[in-house]
């Protein structure tokens, strides 16, 4: 389906019990809205009711400015919801944080000129000079700060300045290596995307083919993930692997890798454009 | 999930209009129903809706044999809905038929066994003699059916005969290697699965691997589908692949493929007995 | 292993029978070369060997153009072998063919701008105008060739002349959407490489997406080739396939090909570059 | 290639230079061997030279015994290589220990009763009584050896003594739920094959489906190894992974993993059965 038409999409989630998918379809029938998505999931352990649902504005009687508020009186209200609602047409702002890797940053600026994602992408900000021709190359302003021992959380305080100024939306690491602090990802919550490029929870943490290869595994992976004070913890939202063999050097797996963390990066940024991702506790709901 | 509790399954098609996921869901709810799993999807080439719905039968106000008349009363018959219900407890019968290939009958036997599936094996045919000991080491009726140019439509009626007697509700056809006719597949319209090995629509017909050896493909597959008139032209319910190089003979292919098809027909057999397949046209829907 | 080493890369097919590896690896080892990788494929059915050797040229008694002469007199001519020899460090020249489709063309640049492939790319020819902004992007020569019904053998002797002014090696037809004359193929046997979006041999031709979602396959697949005088019926280099469901229309079955198209035909350029491909008959040896 | 015919396959490793290949190719030339598989593999690292080559005896002049001191004379002992031969006739002795999951035992059973693999199975170990009748209904001996926390070494010696008895080769760890002592594992030094339900290094030891769960990945695997002293850490021979969802509980991830299990611990066996296996340090060459 068109990700740039005129439809609503709301996400849900709160305590299971009886009724909840009647009382939200019967909002929007109400309403005379026409679902053409719709996708639940009950966290059996947890007790916990999930719920995506995306209908067409047209012919909607509520108009954007009224569902707020109705369907926290109608129906959020009586049952304890946590919920947000989108319009798929709002285009979402992306800042992309890259060092020295170049693949990923270009994967996505090419997946963004080729018209593949229906977003903005107002700057890149790195901590190296590196790549400034890159930006350039596709006339996307390119920030450079130096990080250093003393000054990350005067970088920090200039970067979120700028995200507000360019009213970014959410963050890509696209092979960003710097540690984020909390008060930086608090102002980002579950809208920093990182990716990491083993199958983790193995190899968390540095040079994670280096480790791959001395384990001798036969399989690699990179993983997606919304990034939280736990380094490489946070929830996950994509992984996928590639089989390898004796053969492969660090310098194979590495070349092997960096096609692996381009495709599992994109999915995640697709599922997360979607309005497809809930994060519950440290783990997400991709509702495909 | 667990696939023997007492729960109802529904599954509906009709042409696709506003508000029916909201009148299925307030029938349920109206009656006091529980939804553990819920899917719905949407043929927006072809207008049609799909959808999926389970709940537990305690303390739903209508016993089982009341179901059928309040929903088609209540809900089907406003909106011309064609649908059949389900309950998770009731084991379906299933009836294996075999030539000289025994990797899908051992691997269909080994789950039975293992209690993986929650259904009964109340016979297996063959065209061959050489099973039988299987049969008998699983203490599983053995039916050979000598099949020659002659006798296949005598043989049909006696085989059907035979699965009638069983109370068989589904057919596996675990490298059958006997075409069945349009009168034996009628009797078992979407209740026949077949696989074969190959990644249809390549290589359908006689000796894939073969095929595939001479064509020089980088992977070989197995689909599962549904049978009908068309041979190998069925509603494909799972297909699966796996690499292969240079390197690998026509034996090798036979010897990889073998997994493959075992993966692939578990996988349907398990989608078709959680009632999760709804087929439509030539496709299947398999909610997930 | 580095790419772009002082390294010699020897290619041999012949009758297969005894002692040839013990002929080919006495002379490297007469003349002082260390192997660093060597990868041999008998094909049964055929009885015919292949082999491939790298050694390094450092400490080998014979310099570049002494190796002809040499291993015809020594060894090949001895044995009745085809033969050909590479040095690693030699960088190919490649040509880029694209048509509307921009998403292989963008790939591939971003690696070569990334280092990714020791290669020059001279031009990007194209039947459109459409992607010459990417051209001048990256300051790339793009060369348009309007093509019509009466133009063709016309468009294909410039763009013959074009190719050998640059010193073209090989040829990436990257969603090129036209069909080549043998005479044009003749000129790059096995050097032209296509990329077609669907597992060969299924949907060869037109609008493969589109008869897959009509079909209803489970799995969608791309498949890179050498460009023979049929229609995609080349020897297959590399392919590969990614899960779908019927939740996918024919809009996200382009989607996720885009990414398969990318990662395929980015094999099996690497492949070719690393001189790790042999055809034989129509199907292609690829070492790993 | 069948594997049970005439040829011997030779397995070499040591400290990589110039002309190993050659050395032992001029030998088997000598000889009049016709080589119908060879693998190399130099770890640059570590600079050691791994071989495998398997040629036919018919028509070599040497007899199987009187290869070993004639490779020892002529080649092994000038180049300090670490060897050894194997006949492809030689049916290997397999013994396969299991605890209460049955999946891979049934997938093991059924594997060898249709012929798959060149083995002898001449018995079953098990700490539980639960699967005699498995072993009964294939005619195998099932040994059963109750384990409690006291007599751990006194069951070990038992069960040593048994396999010595049966001449077994090799073990299969088929989910076998108890830890053995560094004597019992010497005996079998890398002839010990355990499949471990994760993808390693992640979630080694107890529970990793629950902890997969827990963790919220979006991919399960299954590793086959050979034991070593260290849990869970010994050479890894075979790996494969599936995609899972937010929708799978752990009971699905269990369902699911079983058939990953069976596969990986199949063709983890078909690998050591083929001698293709090569354990050096703590990794594992697989020549394929």
């Amino acid at each position: 389906m068109s990700n740039h038409s005129n439809q609503a999409i709301l996400l849900v989630h709160c305590l299971d019990k009886k009724g909840l998918i009647q009382v939200i379809t019967k909002f929007l029938s109400d309403h005379n809205g026409n679902i053409v998505d719709l996708d639940e999931h009950v966290e059996k352990s947890a007790e916990v009711f999930f719920f995506r649902v995306q209908w067409e504005m047209e012919g909607f009687d509520l108009d954007r400015n009224e569902i707020h508020s109705a369907f926290e009186k109608e129906v959020a209200s009586k049952h304890d919801m946590t919920w947000q609602i989108h319009f798929a047409d709002q285009k979402l702002r992306m800042a992309i944080f890259v060092s020295k890797s170049s693949h990923c940053l270009y994967d996505i600026l090419s997946r963004y000129y080729s018209g593949e994602w229906n977003i903005e992408i107002p700057l890149i900000v790195s901590n190296h000079q590196l790549h400034k021709q890159i930006g350039d190359r596709y006339n996307i302003p390119f920030h450079y700060f130096e990080v250093n021992g003393m000054n990350k959380s005067e970088v920090e305080l200039n970067q979120l300045k700028l995200l507000k100024e360019h009213k970014v939306d959410f963050i890509i690491l696209a092979r960003y290596m710097q540690i984020l602090s909390s008060d930086f990802i608090a102002e980002f919550r579950n809208r920093i995307i990182n990716i990491h490029h083993s199958f983790l929870p193995a190899f968390a943490g540095a040079k994670p083919y280096h480790r791959a290869y001395e384990r001798g595994v036969k399989v690699i992976g990179a993983t997606s993930h919304y990034v939280t004070e736990d380094l490489d913890d946070g929830p996950i939202i994509e992984q996928d692997v590639v089989k390898i063999s004796h053969k492969d050097s660090v310098d194979t797996l590495i070349r092997k890798g960096k096609d692996l963390e381009k495709i599992v990066l994109s999915r995640a940024i697709w599922a997360h454009i979607q309005r497809k991702t809930l994060v519950y506790r440290n783990k997400t709901i991709v509702f495909d």
